[in-house]
């Protein structure tokens, strides 16, 4: 319905994997490559050329590199000069500019604006209309919900960036501002509404603004079985997750993880 | 100028009413329904295909249903599987998901983004950039204004939804979250950059966050009118109203209502 | 590479300067003027017709005047009827709507929402995702981060706006609503997440939710030089200010103006 070929154009010098399906009037530029088996929806701009296009007389498109499984919503615009993993998933009308690293099975929501020259680990999730600022680092399993900002210029304006760190598990409800070089520790949980400037310790729940740790997540109930908590909540929620058969215990065990996900210390 | 018949696309199995003007790059898919005299302006997509499409060997695409009269802005994407009334409008880009009913006179701003499963009555006004989550259900005469979110996941990440009800005339000033399940009176007014963690009684206006209710809004006064209250509005505001002609208290007694326009108790 | 004259709209009515490329699939309507060297990139629409058009039998569409090089971003929605000076810069996905002033050197970036009758002075910059209320007045050298709101209604809904004032080289961090009427004074810096309900004195750094001053901005460090403050900005910054070459200070004499870029009181 949407893959009748109107409109598609392809660069020569772009490299479409096997099973690739894309979408009407979408666009793909030089060095631009697509994994096996992706789907590029309608209206897409893959590998926009940077800034630096405009006013060079010889320009050559940075690559920008894709996984394989790719489901792309329509109207992305993906800047060339970043490398995706493989699953990846986006919304609709997403802006990603350059120099993102974005590790497997990540999705990013509709209207989602990632700065470019941010680091993204595995299963990372952004719910619809996130802004990622430049130099910003999020660990693996991270979910973060809509209107969430992440800034990086204490002193703005400056030239001197520095991105906040969101580790492993840890999750940051809608509409929260989280400042320049905060740390989130791993399976954090950030309130709506907040505006992190300190750093919020491993399992804290924090809200407010500004935010303060005000008890550990595994005193929350779950909703769904009375007496035990919701939190850490890869024991919980399962979908996508690579856990999502065996269950997070056993899936820790077998990658020789601690009980909560994480690298043993030794 | 707009209505050029340049890459229009409508699928032969669409029903599209009398004197309906369709923009330049519109795509309508399949099963969508568009009422008389309805204006689709550029780059929209009605019916765009739900998740389930990617994946299928065979896909029907669900129905959409858009009444009379609609103003559809330019590149709108309004998935299949809804069901609109009439007297429709939208700004610019909205993105509409599958299972939303919307009641007739509803309008929808630039950038608003509806995930699906949703309910909504009759004259819903949403201003630029909102963002209703699943589950959410608001009655009529609702006015959201920009940068506000409907949640409802009370304990992220989960599979158990449940949504906020924002009753008939209420209001949402702009950046403002508002909580799962939390409750909304008729009349209330939130206030800007408030979080709603907990119900809001009718005719409160509510600030902060959390956001609390601090004076009955019939107290407000009009600065139209020395000595006058600004509400109930619609006392005071009839743009685009069924009052328009005949002021609130009138029609509201040509209807049987009581006198801030809900059914009298019996 | 963007410029391959695919699907390109140009009416004859528009006046388009010297050296401007014009991206693929980019449509100008009507009475638009561009200026020379500039560059439309794809996708974009300039000169769209206000709401009047759809109902109208004859419709002229109002002018829409852009200045010389401009870059507009892919996917720019530009109503007609505006003025905008030269060295104009965009992100993607932008819509800026009619009765618009805008000086020279301004840039809007990604997602933000001009709801139009604002004006501007030379060398403001809205960072991604900024949304401008009607009736907005900004000076010159305004920085505005994302996701801040200008508002204009003190008693919604109405029909009598009043926006807000900032003034020159003032900044508004990012997740922040400006209320109606508001003055935000020259030099001042607004943090992140604030609500500024009452006007904020010049030099000043208001915070919080109802926003308030808490220091004067001169008294912040700088990052950059031990022992010496970051306020004014424009001692410390320069990256696209008319003063990149000499230095502040000396562009401030060369002026006439007072130390702090103003004009001096007499």
């Amino acid at each position: 319905m949407k893959f009748e070929g109107r409109n598609v154009r392809v660069s020569p010098r772009a490299k479409i994997g096997r099973d690739v399906r894309i979408g009407d009037d979408v666009t793909i530029y030089d060095h631009v490559e697509v994994g096996d088996g992706s789907v590029i929806a309608n209206g897409s701009v893959l590998g926009e050329p940077p800034a630096a296009y405009y006013g060079a007389k010889e320009f050559e498109n940075p690559a920008l590199k894709i996984g394989a499984r790719a489901l792309i919503r329509s109207h992305a615009i993906i800047y060339a000069g970043s490398t995706i993993g493989d699953d990846f998933q986006t919304g609709h009308r997403v802006t990603i500019r350059e120099q993102m690293q974005i590790g497997h099975h990540c999705s990013v929501g509709t209207l989602c604006d990632l700065q470019g020259h941010a680091v993204f680990g595995d299963y990372v999730r952004l719910h619809s209309n996130v802004h990622i600022g430049q130099k910003s680092r999020l660990g693996s399993f991270v979910f973060i919900y809509p209107y969430v900002v992440l800034t990086n210029d204490p002193t703005p304006p400056s030239d001197v960036l520095v991105g906040p760190v969101v580790e492993d598990y840890a999750q940051i409800a809608c509409m929260t501002v989280v400042l320049p070089a905060v740390k989130i520790g791993r399976h954090a949980l950030v309130g709506a509404h907040a505006l992190v400037a300190k750093d919020i310790p491993e399992f804290q729940l924090a809200v407010g603004s500004p935010a303060a740790p005000i008890k550990d997540v595994r005193k929350i109930a779950a909703r769904t079985a009375a007496g035990e908590a919701h939190y850490p909540w890869p024991e919980r929620f399962k979908r996508g997750m690579p856990w999502a058969q065996q269950g997070f215990a056993e899936w820790c065990a077998q990658h020789g993880l601690d009980e909560f996900g994480s690298p043993r210390k030794t």
